[in-house]
């Protein structure tokens, strides 16, 4: 038999060759912050063994290839489409995928998405031990079952069938009563849900964004305003315990289109990390240019919000670019007050920023 | 439920928004040549139903995607890894696929890989009525019940475990003497078999070159270098048919990184519509200035194999080339004997051509 | 002494290689029209010899890789900021370009461009024979020599100093009652000027859109939106001469980015031969999916302005596109009614088509 | 008038709009090394003020956008082929192009090319300050007046014109003993010299590689293939003093093509920095897997030289790759021995390097 496969990945490793080009890696573009690490995950994806398109390894496959340090494959409980062809078996993709996760150093966390009528709408449980018992009657028992498995509980899409069908519900609020919903998916692919936004800080839930994918995933590398919908996650440590950990501390951020979503906890550092100004090579007394590196995967735009400085500094992705600042000496080392208009804090809400320029 | 796949479909259908992005279909530059339709086809191709990775559907999208008009999926009818989840079901692929295929104007043909030991390795039974009566104990059976439903075979990736096991086998000989054996892989995937090339010339088989594809196929477009390993089929109408009886005739030829290899009497044609020389816009009795375009995705070399001429015209793939030539009007108007080195009709053997200069 | 630059012409020439890669043309898709040649002009450039910064040739060269016909090389006349090294001389532009142009098959065209205050702002004069008796003091006195040398005139940039000083003028007024403007541009470079728009629709003007380009041009490939500004002419040859005729007839549309913009004479036949729909391979009563190929470089979107048919199509450039129409068979043969929405012909005013449906 | 070029400027310092993506620079990743800091410096230009095509200002911009931390401007002395348009005058480049260079930050180095014939060839000095001086007759006058400058001389491009012309000469013997001669040209733009680098080691030269720009640089970003070929310096300041220290101690490297060229006592280091391999996420006794990253602009290959280990590893450019080690632990600890292919440290002689795999 020809196992094409097994051959590729024993020809990889073995000697390198041809196959490597297929699976490098390419790291996501975002630092980590003072005393966190920023994993890259997504939460929120789909195979064969519900309406997905491709086996489970593949998965792990596309999040070794894009940079990924953890994802949940969260497959429909309810809805099982390819059912006559592959019968329900729920805890199978993640059996399937665990062992290439181990090998590739991916992260796996094993998940299900609860898929009933919308409203309420559907929510991932992650962090499962077993599937099986949430395949039941009740919608309620559910989360009963998913909580006494200790798992980590967020509601998917809420405006995906348009704003009225997102709205926060009463079982949202009986949910979150009985502490069974502890997130909420601020963006899921190319939709952001602003009155989701909003409940997630009124509700102090924490902020998700996913790919929710079902087709393979493109190979083509991601540009600022096409890549994979993720949640960053400042997890103290590089592990499925360390993202937990963060979820539950509501460490995250969510990567959407040219943008990051989160709390200015999170945010603010995150900043910080990712814009370096170097000291300036030329300056005058009331003048100097300055090299300003984005360190990270945005096109960042900063709109000025003080009396001094650039109307608008555009700072491309992993590029430098050359800013020539107009103001005296003491303004520049105070720093310059700028609105990051990458950076959202809230709906249409960015982040205040100061750059602050360092002396020659 | 959330039908997101069924939903991209319906939206791009009835509003062609962002899901175009993705459903966009770029051609494949080879242009027809006179009398026949040149179709761009891949006749071996896998999904979860044997060891590739996606659902049947998939290799649909792609080939929409990428420009093909024809492929047929061929999963190993005696391996089967998935069998555990997915009970054997040999026809169910092409089932699947088939109303996407019809919706899209993709020509699906319904085929299978006979898949024993090496010697005598693996082969392709493609237009297949029913795969099931081919999952058989007896090797030489498969090959009656395939052509008893009036099949086309060929022999797949000879050399694909060394030069030694894809050597012409007593079994080929039979299967021919039987009429049971047509075709032959050039190439497959990234492989290049040089001694199946002599064997297609010297026992007269039809010649393929196909992916053989596992994984998703990237999204990236393709290059001279990197793209699917393809067989060109010259038909003379864009049918399942036409398909069938240009095979039966040895039209074919192969896309083969930045070559194809094919016989004479198709490449020679090929060639002529792929490479167009336009009236000089600047010329003197014995030198001439034109302008040659490449209407084709490969980055052709012409070597001289005459006495006049440059010793090399590089001819970037759909790209205009600006060419000097240095030589009388009458040899320019009886054409400059060159070597077109990516057109193959041998191993190593490269298609003699004439570029006639027009007059201004 | 290394002359490089002669010696890498002499090494492309005689061998075609390496250099061709930097040399290879690419074509601009956009496909003629019935009776013309759809000529790609760039009729505003800049060298060194006024505050352009690159020698002459390289704008033939740039023109030979981008897929142009023509070119007019307009150094400004009065403004000459490299005069301290480059001593004033308006015709040499023109003298040092053309041999390179003649061995391209670049249509050259002598030009400059008259620099005075704004307003009235600058001009362009091409088909020059002598530039020299237009450095001269009187604002007038050089459209007179300018006429009498039988040039073509048109405004530049009405509004790149703004709207206000963009407005049509006195001066405007009396050029055209002298027969000594003919036209004008409604983009240049970046920018596009809706009162231009209007003026040149009012006034019965030729539109143009120039790049204006200064520094070297990119070499990356266009896209649809990031591309050299252009006048297409619609040509009856290929020629100086021919393009004269045409700008004269004012048979032009200006490509800028993801539009085109004209007259409706001009950019219905352009639609037409840009935008084919294939035969329907898949059809019953009241449905019919049909492929649409794109041949030009615009990501066109087409929006519904009858009752039938999906509310907006999405055709990206040179692509083919799926398009599933639901209207019954007599409808789709009468075509339906769209606003081809980046072929404009006013401000904000799209060209009307209809899709025709063939029959299967 | 229209000053665009300066509008252009102000716009962009201003308020970094459109202006900042033409002007986004992308940094070279070649990381410093202990000690060093590692610049990107070309040190050989041209400009329209001899063979050249652009303004001087041309060459800033485009180190700017390119990452380039130095370049020198070194057009021929004696070769003037502008010289009826743009008279003589050997310091204008340098004069032109200072402002800019100052702005951007830009190292801008004094220096003109000695362009007599060949043999003995071309040398540049650079880190003159008055270039006037060595336009005089007798070829040994120029290298005394340049080193009484305290000029850096060194030979360029010793075998453009074949491998004979190229060869050590008595010119070259006596330049060197009267320490007239410093560097040597082991690579210029897309030549390499064998020769040149054998006398570069078996004399003591420092070894530098240029790309002896004439035309406008391309804008595409580099690959690991097709970019400028540099001299890196490794430099204990950027500053023109720093980088002149370190050509005089020899602290280079040529980055051209897919590979660096220069010393063991450099590149060792260089690789040390480039290559990082990460503490292992999966291992048992006599196997681990690693991730290995590669921080630099090299697609890197490397092949056994001991007797553990994969026989090949790739190491694509900028990306992480796993590699599965089948050796036992203590093994592991002793470090892997590899030939580093890309890594050249004499003709055809790659660096030897340990791949040290931490514990887990």
């Amino acid at each position: 038999m020809k196992r094409r496969v097994a051959l590729a990945a024993m020809v990889w490793l073995l000697c390198g060759a041809v196959a490597v080009l297929a699976q490098q890696r390419r790291e996501i573009r975002f630092p980590d912050v003072p005393g966190y690490q920023t994993l890259k995950c997504d939460l929120h994806e789909h195979t064969v063994f519900s309406d997905g398109l491709v086996w489970p390894t593949v998965r792990v496959d596309e999040a070794w290839r894009e940079g990924l340090d953890a994802i949940a494959i969260t497959d429909h409980i309810e809805y099982q489409p390819h059912k006559d062809d592959l019968p329900t078996n729920h805890n199978r993709p993640y059996e399937l995928a665990a062992g290439k996760a181990r090998e590739r150093g991916i992260i796996l966390i094993k998940g299900a998405e609860v898929t009933r009528a919308t409203p309420p709408g559907h929510f991932n449980a992650i962090f499962l031990e077993d599937i099986n018992p949430l395949d039941t009657k009740e919608f309620y028992d559910v989360f009963d079952e998913a909580v006494k498995q200790n798992a980590f509980v967020f509601w998917n899409h809420p405006g995906w069938q348009g704003e009225e069908k997102g709205r926060w519900g009463e079982e949202q609020t009986r949910l979150l009563e009985k502490k069974q919903l502890h997130g909420i998916e601020v963006c899921n692919d190319r939709e952001y849900y602003a009155d989701a936004h909003r409940e997630a800080l009124a509700r102090n839930l924490t902020m998700l964004g996913n790919a929710d994918i079902h087709e393979p995933a493109p190979t083509e590398p991601p540009t600022p305003e096409e890549h994979r919908t993720l949640t960053l996650v400042f997890a103290s440590e590089r592990s499925s315990q360390g993202i937990r950990e963060a979820l539950d501390a509501r460490r995250t951020a969510v990567w959407y289109q040219n943008e990051v979503i989160g709390r200015e906890e999170q945010l603010a550092p995150l900043f910080e990390a990712c814009v370096e100004v170097l000291p300036p090579h030329h300056q005058d007394k009331d003048r100097v240019w300055v090299k300003v590196r984005n360190h990270c995967e945005l096109d960042i735009t900063l709109e000025r919000a003080g009396e001094h400085g650039p109307g608008t500094i555009k700072l491309p992705a992993e590029a430098t670019t050359l800013v020539r600042i107009d103001a005296p000496a003491d303004v520049r080392a105070a720093g310059l007050s700028c609105r990051a208009t990458n950076f959202l804090i809230g709906p249409e809400k960015p982040l205040l920023v100061k750059l602050v320029i360092p002396a020659q």
